[in-house]
């Protein structure tokens, strides 16, 4: 039996009631496929900050570091200032662990709806791949004269050519591994110059170890457009942290909605634990009533199976998925553990 | 009769087309309101830079400083490096002429059809306050060690208390003359920490002046989904240069396509010619065959008219289209002419 050891940070808001169900059906997937999963479940989030100040303590990330991989429910309260527990907690997980490659499926499963007229599922069916330790997350910049009127505020966007290139390469590996074999870089070229060069070049430099695999470049801003009425134009999309941000949500939203939408924050050096967690957020308007849809938590725990190479578990969850997502259309409304039931259930079968 | 001095900037692939079109209508529709257009078309583009290597001289800089107003049509060639012409000539005369409200409207007209399912002219009226003079669109940033394994590329995002603290002001105004009175705030301030909270304070200093309007925050992610999935919860949106470049295209996908999406270069205090551009590019792949749709650069039209405070002709122009785009449902394709010489009929007639 492989023995997995697995740190599970719920979170704030809806995040420990979505990954409830997470953990429940990573439990039942577990026999069959001979794993058993050492869980420590880490508390924190806006409460531990509020009882103790802490956000991410040393200690704790240096047990992180110990684990195989991280499953994250969601982090923010309106209780803490904006941006406070986000850049303490999660963009600091994925810098110091190295988490370079965002992996953020866009994929219209059959049952799920979107809200697109006319598309179905054979229309989306994407893999963006998000940098996620650079560009303007890099937390540069500064502020002077804060409060008169002669106040400047920066924010600096910091890309170099071995963040880029790595994930670049990576994003060629996914796109080589596909059956359309086809990349497309999502920048601002016109604007951003010096990044987008930058991306531009590695994008060409790179595609020659991959001369199988079709290169495509697209703004950010037309990519947003089709990513509406043209999504069948996308394959593999490659873009920097915050172009990313923005447009798997647009992603998440034709896709039949961020109740569906998972990701996976991938060291794919190994150095350090990987973390999965649903693209939503922590929803603080509908947390602790059960309306949650736990589906993205369990979708990123396929994510998880496979980041392990347990791809006969992660097929066997990602299809008690599909089943669940069919079934799901003509049933009424279910709480989150009720669906998280449903697909363990299915799982276990 | 009032004389007004129009600068006319076709510029590339499907600009000349659609820009024919604007003017025809703005003929049309001159007698009525007792206007005279004193026309000057300025040859800037692809074009001229392959013949002569200019993008924007300083003499036409100069020229066009001394208009009422200019209408563009879109610039860029895939015959010319990436960002060339849209820098040199789009940027600049946006950043010379200080054109800090980017005004665009996201507004589903009767007789245009959303892509999204179940969506109607109700659900869709926003109006989108883009600043135009700053953030990442400064320019500043560079790049060392190009070319090497340890090239570093930057891009600054430059934002000031007094370029920030107009354009929210400008946008309270429009906020205060809607019916709905509601102004959000799109940004990613739990991310660009300094610029973020300089957007903050501003909206909360400024919005002391504007007891009426409500205020709200969206990060700019969440924002897009909210584009696809609830388009009810904005009214008039104030953003940066930089997200308000993407989330009007997501605007203008939504809100029936990128062939009706107007906007408005705005410099508020009148120090320089404001500039009226459909939202669409260049299109150089449909360039030459009649097929652009005009109505963008018609709606742009009515925008320049509001501007110069001729309501009665804008009003004129906006039902022509409205009408227009109610029989287009029914008719079979029309080409570029064929749409502007319908509408401009209307507005003659
Ligand atoms: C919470 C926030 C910092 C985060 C991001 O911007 O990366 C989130 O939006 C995401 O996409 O995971
Ligand atoms: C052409 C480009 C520089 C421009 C911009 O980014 O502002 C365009 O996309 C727009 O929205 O007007």
């Amino acid at each position: 039996s492989r023995s997995i050891r697995l740190a599970a940070i719920p979170g704030d808001g809806i995040g420990p009631e979505v990954v409830a169900e997470g953990l429940k059906v990573l439990e039942a997937v577990a026999p069959a496929h001979d794993l058993t999963f050492e869980q420590t479940e880490y508390d924190l989030g806006a409460a531990r900050y509020h009882r103790t100040g802490e956000v991410l303590p040393d200690s704790v990330l240096t047990e992180l570091r110990d684990q195989d991989v991280i499953l994250l429910g969601a982090i923010g309260d309106p209780s803490v200032p904006s941006g406070l527990l986000e850049r303490g907690l999660l963009l600091r997980t994925r810098f110091e662990f190295d988490h370079y490659a965002n992996l953020r499926p866009v994929k219209l499963l059959p049952g799920a709806t979107s809200p697109i007229a006319g598309v179905g599922p054979d229309d989306i069916d994407m893999l963006v791949v998000r940098e996620g330790t650079e560009s303007l997350y890099a937390g540069t910049g500064g502020v002077i004269r804060k409060g008169t009127p002669h106040e400047i505020a920066t924010q600096e966007s910091v890309n170099t050519a071995f963040g880029v290139e790595r994930v670049v390469r990576y994003a060629f590996q996914q796109a080589a591994a596909r059956p359309r074999q086809k990349l497309t870089l999502v920048h601002k070229d016109n604007v951003l110059a010096y990044a987008g060069d930058l991306y531009q070049r590695t994008l060409k430099r790179v595609g020659e170890e991959f001369p199988q695999v079709e290169t495509d470049y697209c703004h950010v801003d037309a990519a947003t457009m089709y990513f509406v009425n043209q999504p069948r134009r996308f394959d593999v999309i490659v873009t920097d942290n915050l172009f990313g941000d923005i447009i798997t949500d647009i992603g998440a939203a034709v896709a039949g909605g961020i109740g569906l939408a998972a990701s996976g924050n991938v060291n794919p050096d190994g150095t350090a634990p990987s973390m999965f967690e649903p693209v939503h957020g922590s929803a603080p308007d509908i947390a602790g009533q059960g309306k949650a849809d736990p589906t993205a938590t369990i979708l990123s725990v396929v994510m998880l199976l496979d980041h392990l190479g347990e791809t006969a578990a992660a097929r066997r969850v990602e299809s008690a998925v599909a089943e669940d997502l069919v079934e799901r259309a003509g049933s009424g409304v279910r709480s989150t553990a009720q669906i998280g039931d449903a697909i363990a259930k299915r799982v276990a079968g």
